[in-house]
């Protein structure tokens, strides 16, 4: 589990004076990017050996909205991993702790010729890793 | 059932050389204001009479990527209407007609104080026009 | 000269209820595309050839806001050559004629390899039809 | 002076695998708030009292690429403050020390009804703190 902790920037804002939805799918861009940083597998790292982890698709239940200069946090899990693919949760909480939005994102993994590839096979260093950060839904 | 087309562009493209994902979430708002402007809601119109139609939830799945330069179409299909909610359907095909993203949005409606209300009672000709646009998944 | 027109989408405007005014940095972008397709130099055949054209500086004044749904035109000229940098202008209005933005782009080219590179030694042909389109400033 | 400082985001990259230029616009505004919180007149304060600061021009020249995963700070600067407008430069480097990004935008002050307003008699001490936090541009 991590937890990544930002302001609401002025631009993320739109002409209902609260923070676009698309964005809600940004922000578990970089909850996941910090995520993995912590586990010590940084998407530089994974990138560089080749294997990358597009997302395969994204869920996301909008709860209350958020505004500029706001903080927020994302908690962030990994849920599921296959070693083919792997599933991430997301919980936004703004300050007071109420809940922004509910997301889950899954992500496979793909070689330098944007062909599918198993981590576990690709890179069982990293496919170790994966096993010791995966944690139960309710964790 | 309405198309939406336009081109790529290139500020929508990522260090992966393909569309990001969260471009897509905006594709379909895109594509939903011109669907409701083509049965005959510009969302100016019922916005100036103070009823707006907030994301409560979105899902996407990504199929193929889309690169700069190319076209895309969204179909965009009202798949259910129950007066106080509506589901919006997209596909988003490029122009081969391979299927990109498919994905839904769930909308509710909200007054100028964003409290829920009920379109049927809040705008009877706008709930008729919905009624009248609403079809099923399969059409 | 070539007119570029589209809508604005609701996800570009910000807290304001107006359009924040790093979109006018993209739409330039969007228009420069159209430009260079529009004097048989589409960016793709450019690229596939070897050579980029980043931007190096970019200015621009704002003078009145534009807002959800409303039109707009970006008025692009290529108004200086050398065959190592170009520049180019934008005039952004709505539909009513009015001044949105002006703006100006100064572009250099480069190679795959990310180093400057003169489109005149580079791609003769292309230096052509780039001393063919620029024109003055005043027309 | 006020540096602010951040990791570059993936969605903020594009087909060139680096930072897309019209990012740069949006970085300048993240400082720009951080720089009125750091001198005591957070956005949400002066927009509660009734004026806001738009932007009326930015201009910008790009030095060098920043791509994802690297750390960038703006060092932020108010430059001329006339009691009507004022002027901020921002300087860009990477973690290296180098240049990315050299810009300057300038602002004036608008009331509730979008109209100018001088923020000396508007709200005096507000007008005091501008004073005190102006700098000639080669501090």
């Amino acid at each position: 589990m991590y937890e990544y902790t930002r302001e609401v920037f002025y631009y993320e804002t739109d002409g209902m004076r609260v923070v676009h939805h698309a964005n809600y799918i940004r922000w578990m861009e970089e909850a996941r990017t910090a995520y993995f940083a912590a586990i010590g597998m940084p998407y530089e790292i994974t990138e560089s050996r080749g294997v990358m982890g597009p997302v395969l698709s994204v869920n996301a239940r909008f709860k209350h909205s958020s505004r500029f200069g706001e903080r927020f946090t994302v908690i962030t899990r990994m849920t599921k991993y296959t070693g083919a693919k792997f599933t991430m949760k997301y919980e936004v909480i703004n300050e007071s702790g109420e809940l922004l939005c509910e997301a889950e994102s899954l992500h496979g993994f793909i070689n330098n010729d944007y062909r599918p590839v198993s981590l576990a096979r690709a890179l069982p260093d990293l496919h170790v890793k994966m096993m010791n950060s995966v944690e139960s839904d309710g964790k």
